[in-house]
This record gives structure tokens, sequence and C-alpha cells, in this order.
């Protein structure tokens, strides 16, 4: 694939300026004192916004409803954390183990976000925006859902959003679907999502495994519904796991001895037993 | 300085594996079906916890008190943006100008988050320590600010937490210092950071210029209170800067030519206007 | 773009391990006291390969012969640094200015190897590569080259390789040409990159700027027709350019106070006056 | 540890710009179609130094001799890959499985040379300016090691430059002392070096293991000799490991499915068998 390049023809290398210079950005004024995002000052949002809501005014430029800012919180702890086998945290220990601080380790957990982890959200938010245009060109939901599910089985791919490496019913699906439809926030992703969902239990026995939603889907569908662009999608992920390549990164930092040799299938669960919600929480 | 180096006397080049060579980890159990963080049912959580109690949880073990939950908040809130001249933001842009995914734009901001940005926290988490490592020995509160306060100018150097590139009062300090007060989660970190903030006022004249809190310091001393680990301490900056990191990287992604040589004093806010947030949401 | 998800059947969350799971390398073989490089002692190696001879042997598996060594060492030279306008120097600098190690600069400078910076030689590849497989259906080099460029026209891009920022005749690019012609190592790929320069120049009305071979071309045209991979092309930019990070990295933390904005248009060149390599030399 | 801080008191947030604000760089110049790195044509240079001698020029300033061209080649080729189980190897291939660029693969490897990994060389360099420091205030070499040792000891460290994970004697470190001597480029640091090795060697017993010099250490020596800065050091070391990074993570991208877990015990070597250099070749 060949790609656009800029042949400036400017003079920069001469270390000359032009007036026309100047560049412009539209997320954050800084003055003497006063720091403005997206035109609110940071310390009247401090205390009035849940992080996850100020994430959203910062990405989309406008306050979320409350019910989006619901959403977008639950959005944000589905993907917390995956215990150690995710090649992210793996990548993340295993700079950890060299002695390398904690900035580091994320670093290199984060670039762990490839095509095939993480980055899928993008890839599912693109699938389900093709069905939507053969919705839009007049079939029906279902119809355009069996054309995506042809296309895939016939390229010999995976539908993105579907299948998971541990799952067969990835509870954080479940729980974000049920999210949208109580907060009135399902859209036609989300739909479009659901309806290929159908399409694929239908055709089980051809396909010959099951193919759950899965969480990454979800978030698909759900950012796609909040009006998220295909890259942002990726980046709610990234905030999401954020914490948990800071969690792992500092229990290896503090638990574990240094240049150990890391495998992922060796270990064990030694932490808290299972418990739920005190009945105040819920 | 030379420091500790494990010669491991294990055979594991040879490929052989011992029964004792499995390892912990006390923070997400994996199971199909079922993610546990912390004990807690991660599809549970969700709807039900914020995005930063989540995280408390994660990184602390436990479940916040809802004062603990709205302080966490306002601190990832506090340090979300601060425009396009920090090192981290101008790091991700120029990852973004060659045409580079997003998450490396992000991968890249993040490692510049060195011991002058961001890794400031916790030197001051320490620095604060240090003084009440003298409380504890008998000093009053202001005895040990002088001390530290002493120490910092022999030495030539700025006391962590105090001065700013652009702000002489930082708003963002201001406010999580009244909201510590407010939520009564003040403690001897804030106290003591408040002691060297007065002790510093009183010695501008040999100073020689004007040395504020600022929100590095208002971070430490909020986060040493709430029992966080150092290196934990740098890590709520990270999380709290990651969405800046994505806003300006999708920013330059999306609105600026490839390849552009960034000139960090050649912009122009072409934003939304200054606003207050509406009644509804105070 | 949909893509090949996999879904392993296996139980690894278990932690159970299945006797064919190991894993296969043919890189480097360790045993105590020993270390083989494709089956070569890397002590035998040391001495008596150069650092390219080295890299050609543990990336393509052979020894190179004197011809093939001489000729990546020359392009391992080509790229070695480029000034401070880069987005990989830029990245690495802002990097640096917050106070990170220098390995972080440098990470981050090869994070903004991105398609536009770096990137282009896979791309240019396998530009070469589809004129060929025209070529080897019948057409003439013109002819194929003909076809590339309208197609590039077409498409309103710039084809890989050609086109520089500030260069009109980049020096680097014609040595290369000149010593593959010298070492009998000017294979198809470098022919047909040549046709396709004059097609280019004989289309330069049409075109309405000159575009001139740039050095990225010339690697490009060079490893392939030394038999390497696709994203090995760029791996060869990578190693050639890393000392230049290493170096703008090191300047930036050793000469510049921390903390500064880095205006790429306002640097002079205050280093060695401009001097020949001396008669034994050459 | 606090630390200095930079608080600028100019008004670069305001976007106005002082005719002072220029900054220097003694790298390389460039100018349209002329590349100029230390003052030589880079074109001049190119298939008349190695990328080795290039790499000496540009980090140095200066041309090496012949005898520290070869040397420098050894040191690079020395490092060049230690089969799959160094953290940095490790965190490349983790990343690697998630489908994510080769670039990105290295970015994380990088990463990974942390205090335990390759950030060894600069304590290791900084260890023997110590002992030299005690040499230089009138101690022998003898008494400096015994006292470099005995500080070692008290500490409870692994002297820097000592012990291995895999190798007893390694093969490396001997090589290089050989070249130095032959080379006539042994210098203080590798006698203060072989001084260390024979004192800890003397002491064995008390030690209770033995702690042979490690390639690290033979590096540090030999770069300190050559008159490197401390985190050049580190430098040469990254520049001779970023092969290994590659070659491992294209592996992994070409031969392994993604996703997979990456278990380092688990592994054969299936490469070429043990191999001898040609006679041509020595």
């Amino acid at each position: 694939m060949t790609k656009r390049i800029t042949v400036p023809v400017n003079d920069s290398h001469t270390g000359t300026r032009n007036e026309d210079e100047r560049w412009q950005t539209a997320l954050t004024s800084i003055a003497p004192n006063s720091i403005l995002i997206r035109g609110y000052p940071v310390d009247e949002l401090m205390g009035r916004l849940s992080f996850a809501d100020a994430v959203y005014l910062l990405l989309m430029g406008e306050l979320p409803t409350p019910a989006i800012g619901r959403m977008l919180n639950a959005v944000l702890v589905s993907s917390l954390d995956h215990g150690v086998t995710p090649p992210s945290t793996l990548a993340a220990r295993n700079v950890a183990t060299s002695g390398a601080p904690l900035k580091d380790c994320v670093a290199a957990g984060i670039l762990a976000f490839g095509p095939h982890h993480g980055g899928d959200i993008e890839t599912c938010m693109r699938f389900l925006d093709a069905g939507l245009t053969l919705v839009r060109s007049g079939r029906s939901l279902q119809q355009a859902a069996d054309t995506l599910v042809d296309g895939c089985l016939r390229d010999g791919q995976t539908p993105p959003g579907f299948g998971h490496r541990f799952h067969t019913r990835d509870p954080r699906a479940a729980r974000l679907f049920q999210m949208a439809l109580e907060l009135e926030l399902e859209g036609e992703h989300v739909r479009m999502l659901r309806a290929t969902e159908g399409v694929i239990e239908a055709r089980k026995d051809a396909i010959g495994r099951h193919l759950p939603v899965n969480v990454d889907g979800a978030i698909a569908a759900v950012c796609a519904d909040l009006g998220f662009a295909y890259e942002l999608g990726n980046a709610i992920f990234l905030i999401s796991r954020l914490p948990g390549l800071i969690a792992h990164s500092h229990e290896e930092r503090s638990r574990q001895p240094p240049m150990r040799q890391i495998d992922p299938k060796d270990h064990d669960y030694d932490g808290s037993l299972a418990r739920r919600l005190p009945e105040t929480r819920k």
C-alpha cells in the first residue's frame, strides 16, 4: 500500500520563520493561574465531575449527560484488568523484572495493544459501520448481519468483537448491554452487534465452534453509539487497562525477585477470596 | 551507586522446571466466564463504582469510602491536561506527526514523565515523609519544615512540590487542599506540605523568587495521606494525564499535516470560549 | 479491515501444561559458557566480523560475502543522523528534557519511525516488487515504471522512495547506487527504482515539482536486492538511526537545561567545521 | 532524593519569542544536498568507515584509530544476542504476539534495559572509577580492589560487572580482554577490573559462590578506557543488542501464532548446528 508523502516546499531547514506557521489547538488553554479544559476551569471540574465525565469532556468537547457519564464509567471499569496472561501485562512485567521504573513498564504494556489485543475495538467499530451502511442501503439488520458474517467466513476470519481465549459468555459484555438498555443508550451499533451475535449463534454448527460476543465488541458498539471516533475507541480501552498495567508492574517490582523468567502458566492467585459488594454500594 | 544483582543458582537455561517455581499474584483471578478483581466480580463493579473507585480497589486492595472516592476522582481530574507545552505532550505529538498509531504516541508521552515532569510526585512524597520523621522525633511541624527548606537551600535545590513554569498560584493545588479539608481527608502529609509552604513564603526574600505549591505537591500530599506507595503516587499522575496525551495525539493526527516541525511556542487556542459548569452540575 | 483472530482451544488459563507446547527458535543457542549465533561461537565472531557483518548473519542466517558486508556497512552509515528536525529526534529530545534516562529517550524516538518516517522503506520495497511482478508478466522495466507512476498520480500519492523535505539530490542515495554498481550488487530492485526515477524525471512538468530519489528509496532497493524481508528493511533503517537518537538524547541531557520548550527551528550548528576524510582513510 | 527543579522566568506560555532563545547542536549540520556528520560529508563516510567507526565519530566527535574501530566492532558484536530468556527479548516477543509492528516490539525491548539488565554497564563504569580514585590517592590497584570488594560485601551487594545467570566463564569477556591486550588498548579501567576479579577469586570461599567477570563488566572497562561517558556505556550495549531484539521480534511475528502465552522455559533451538568460521574469515 502506498500512501501520501508530504514534501513541504518551505525552507524550514534554514531556520527562518513564516508568519503563517502558527498552529491551533482546541483542547486546553493555559494562562497564568488559569487552566481551561474545553473552556471550563479545571478547578471547577474537580469534585463536580467524575474522572470518566472529564475524559468525555476532553475527548468529545462537551459535558456528558448523567447517563452517558454512568455508561462511560462502566466501560472504563469493564477492562480494568484481566490477570497476568494478556501480552500487555506480560510485556509490562518483563520490563519490571529488569528493574526499570514503573512508567517504562507501563509504556511497554501499552505497546502490546496491537491488532490482536485492544486494537480490536477500532476494527469492530468499522465492521459495525459496514453493516449499518448496508442497513442504510435498504437491508434489514438481519440481512446486514448475514452479509457481514458471510464475508468473514468466506475470508476465514473471525468476526471482530467475537470469540475469547477463556470466556464462552463474557460477563463484561453482558453487563454493558444491560446497562446500555437501562440507561436508554442502546443505539444502532449495539443493535447491529446483537443481530450479528444472533446470526453467528444460528450458524454455530457451520462455524464449528462457539463465538460469543467479547468485551471488545461490546465496548466497540457502545463507544460507537456514544459517537467516539474509531481510534478513540481503542483509546477508551487503553485508559481502562492502564491501572491494570500499573498494578501488575507494581506487584512485580515489589513482590518478585529481579531478573526472573516469567512463565505465564505457572502462577497462582493468592489474593482476596471471592466476595460481593456490600448492599450500600449497590 | 552499586546495587544488588541477583545471580540465580537454578538451571533455568536447560529448560527443566522445578515444582517450586510457581509464582503468585493477588490482583485478579480469571476463570471461564468469571473475572474477580480483588475478589469482586468485575461485572458487579460495573455501574456501581466510578472508574476512580475501581482504580483505588485495584491498587489498594479494598473499596474506597465515598469520601476517598470523591477525592480520588478530583485528583485524577486535576492533571487531565495542561495544553501543548509539557514535554510529554510534545513527545506524543512528535510521534503522531510521523503517522504512528495513537498507542505509540501515548507510550512516548508516558516515557517523558521523567524526574522533572510527573516523576516529581514520588520525590515530594519522600520529602514530606522526611519531614514527618522529624516530627515523630519530637520536632514541631514548623521546625521540621524549617529543616526541610534549609536542606534544599543549602543544596541549591527547589523544594519538591513547589514552583511552576507558568502559575504563581496553582488553582488545582488550592482546590485539592479545599476538598481534602471538606471531605475530612486532610492528614499529616497535607499539613507538612502546608507548613513547608508557610516557611517558603516567609523566606521569599532570601529565596529570591516566588515558589508556590504546585499540583504535583498537592497530589503527593493527598496520595500520601490516602496511603499510596511512593511509585503509585507517580502512577496516579500517569492515569490522570493519559487522556490528555490521547487528546493531543488524536488532534495532531486528525487536524495537522504529517511530518510537520512542531514548535511549542507558535500555537494558538481556537477552542471553546471560557464557560462555567451549569448550576445542575455543581 | 477485519483480520484473523486466533481463539486457542487449549486450557492454558488453568495452568496445566501440554507436552506439545514447546516452541522453537533458530537464532541463538545458549549453554553454560557458550553462545552460538546461527551456530557460530560469538567469541569467534568478535574481532573477525564487523558489526554490520554480524547483523547480516543474525538476521539472514548466513555470513555475508565481503561485498555484501561492505554494502551493509554503507547502508547503516547512510542514515546515521539527520540533524535535529526529524520527528524521531524531536520525540527523543522532548523525553530527554524531562530528565528521563537515555533508553527512554531512544525508545520514544523509535516509536516515531511511523509510516511517514523510516516506515517508508517497507512501503517502497513493496512498491518495487509490484513493478517487478509486472516485469515478470512480460512488461519492460520502462513500461512497469510507467504503470507504477500512473497509479500514484491517479491516487494523488507521491511514489514511495521519492521526494525529500530538504534535498533535491540526496547525496546518500547517489552514493548507495554508486557502491551497488562498484560492488556488483546492483539487482532488479535498484534497476526498477532507477527506471521509476527516469519516468518521474520525464514527467516533471506534469507532476509540478521535483521528486528526486531519496535515501529511503535507495535503502529499500538495496535491501530488497540483498534479500531482506519487508519489515527487516525498516529494521535496517532503525539500526542505522539508533546512534543518532542516542547522540541527540545525550546532547540534550548534557548540554541543555531541563524542561525547556524545544523549538526545532530555532537551533544553530556549532560543531566541527566542514572537513574531509584524511587520505589514509579513503 | 530531591533534585534541582528549573523554574523558568520567561513568558514562553504567551507565545512571544526572545532573540536569545536559539539553541545549539554540534552533531550534524544539514543543508540542501549536504549532510555533514561532525563536519564530514556522510556520503564520503559511506564505504570508507565501518558502521562502528561512524558510531564512534558521531558519539565522540573524532574518527577512531583503526585499533579503536576494531575494538568497537568487537564490543558491538559481543552482545548482539543472548537467546530468548533476557527480559528485553521477552518484552519484545510479548509485544510481537499482539500483532504490533516491529518498531513497537523493539521499543518495548529497549525499555527493559533496566538497572539489572544492560544498565549495569554504567554502574560498573562508576564502580571502576571509584577504584581508580583510590589509586590516584596513593593506593595500589590491589588495595583499591580490596576496598571495592569490601564495600560490596559489607552492603550485601554483588560487585557490578561480576556474576552471570548462566555462564561461569563468560567467553565474551575473555575475548574482549584478549583483544584489548592485542590492540594495545588495555587501560586503567581494564586493569582495575582484572584486579577486582583477582580479589573476588581469592575470596571465593568467603563469598560462597563463583562470581566471574561478565560481559557487562568487560564492556564497561573497555568503554571507559576508550573515554565514553557513563550513559554512553549503556548506549553501546543498546546498539549492540538492538539487532537481537529485531531478530526475535521478526521471528515471533513470522513463525509463531498470535496471542500465544510465551513461556521462556519451554523453548528449543532448531537452528544451524554448531560451526566454525571458514579459514578465510579468520
